[in-house]
């Protein structure tokens, strides 16, 4: 793929890439298979290491390497035990594109730039956005509340968190949560983000490695089907299945912190979307989950989505939506 | 004004306006001020009766016709006390739309109907725009969890909702929640609605009757400074004042409902935002107060979102973008 030059898009721009589709670095789900599937679709594929032991990750990135000659990035969580190790692993083996989240964006960002690498953090609100830039990052996510996984305590929607966010950064903005098809995207452009970045839409693809019994709980789910809670610990949206019905349960009563705490036990995440444990494992995905049909490859999840964003004409609307 | 027939955008064509913006209906702020401004500039203007004894909305109901010349609606809460008399008012002063939220739309639309009057229902999920369609309401406010006031157990977002709503709906569809400018309702559009409702927006607004002191700290707020609350009663959003957080304090401790009623009390909204109480009073707003600067008059907010509508290039998107 030989680079756009005429386009104006920033984010396109920015990575080097055809169409400002991110996928997300969702734990359990986004592993090389599918980082290098949504990168040849013209996209940006995103490693989730918050999963990942420091050699998986390792293997991840040549695999992903060898599957892609495209760019594609790593999604760091700043607060995850081997962060050290995964950043010296992506600086060695030249990942070009960083995603940060979970943390402060002041702890790394200087040490990556100085790499060369291209940084962008997540944030939930325009208070972090801010001290995202003042930290020196390329980009930032504003991820709204309906977005699955790990998410902020102010629950700022992504109508009004999008041209919150863009109002205020002169850095490109990537929207993220709620979004799934070509509609949604072009509704999120237009309340002022440069791209966008979609995890639920990449949980259901062929390629992702989530359990597939995960995968069709995620397609079959229905609206108002997920919660964000444990605001007490931190805040996360799960499906609603018996273990998040414990936990409301346990909440609803008054449980404490170590209480909540022990009944999350450690490893549910792993157990519900990588083993496919429905019942007793934990279920990120976002409100969209309920719109969304099938478990189509990543290709065609990006061709779908380009075709319908440009049958509703929206290169008419100036020079950052023509892709 | 003369309709423009040849406009295919279904809400100005069911209301007979001139821009499908409809200002919400919300209790203490929507009296024949405000709602006689918003139809004579070009939207739909309403009268909130839920804060209304039956006398006063027969006096608001005369003041505002003879204010506008236009069409102007009046919202209904069906659990409110008086719904008869005040249905017995519409129907007896001839208003053309109501607007009925907060109970089955079964019990009034076909006896509103059958009397011509064009019935709107507002919801928070597609189950009940289904359920409001099968009463035969034409056209439904798919309400997202943004919103001010009281609103869904869902939760679910104008990101995610108005798809939702829109796929499954063969009458209009009415955006409501997180908008306020001309880029919101372009993308409420776009995501698949005929029009929108606003309501924050115009409670800030000169023809406002909520009190000064509200509509300063509505303007004053920043982001994250509402919360969707007291979902054990009815869910509202409110303004965190001291109010909200002797509620939030109530409910960290495992408050019972019959407590936290009585925290509540009676007349906590009027004190709020009609008395200006903003220690001891209720403060219904949305997440979009954050965005919102000034306190325009009702043509100004109109003129401006149309303006920055246009400037956009909506026009070019299709005809029910055409106005």
């Amino acid at each position: 793929m030989t680079q756009k030059t005429s386009l104006k898009n920033r984010i396109t721009k920015l990575f080097n890439i055809e169409y400002p589709i991110i996928q997300g670095g969702m734990v359990w789900c986004a592993g090389w298979e599918l980082a290098s599937a949504v990168s040849n679709a013209g996209g940006l594929g995103i490693i989730g290491s918050g999963s990942m032991y420091p050699n998986v990750l390792k293997d991840q990135i040549i695999k992903c390497q060898a599957a892609t000659s495209r760019p594609f990035a790593v999604n760091v969580p700043l607060l995850y035990p081997s962060v050290e190790e995964h950043m010296q692993t992506i600086v060695d083996l030249g990942v070009p594109i960083v995603f940060t989240s979970a943390g402060s964006p002041k702890i790394w960002t200087s040490h990556l730039k100085a790499k060369g690498i291209t940084v962008v953090h997540v944030v939930s609100s325009s208070k972090f956005a801010i001290k995202s830039e003042e930290a020196g990052v390329d980009a930032v996510v504003a991820e709204g509340f309906e977005a699955g996984g790990h998410n902020g305590r102010e629950e700022t929607t992504s109508m009004c968190l999008i041209p919150a966010v863009s109002s205020i950064s002169s850095i490109p903005v990537i929207a993220a949560g709620g979004l799934h098809d070509g509609r949604s995207v072009l509704a999120a452009m237009i309340l002022g983000a440069d791209g966008v970045q979609m995890g639920s839409r990449f949980v259901a693809c062929e390629e992702s490695s989530a359990h597939i019994a995960f995968k069709e709980a995620v397609i079959g789910a229905g609206e108002g089907a997920t919660s964000l809670t444990l605001k007490e610990i931190t805040p996360v949206r799960m499906l609603h299945n018996p273990l998040y019905k414990k936990l409301a349960e346990a909440q609803q009563r008054g449980a404490s912190i170590d209480e909540l705490t022990e009944i999350l036990g450690r490893g549910r995440a792993k157990r519900g979307m990588f083993e496919g444990d429905l019942i007793e494992g934990e279920l990120e995905i976002g409100q969209i989950a309920s719109l969304l049909e099938g478990i189509p490859s990543a290709s065609e999840i990006i061709d779908e989505i380009v075709s319908e964003y440009r049958d509703l004409g929206a290169k008419k609307l100036g020079e950052k939506f023509n892709f």
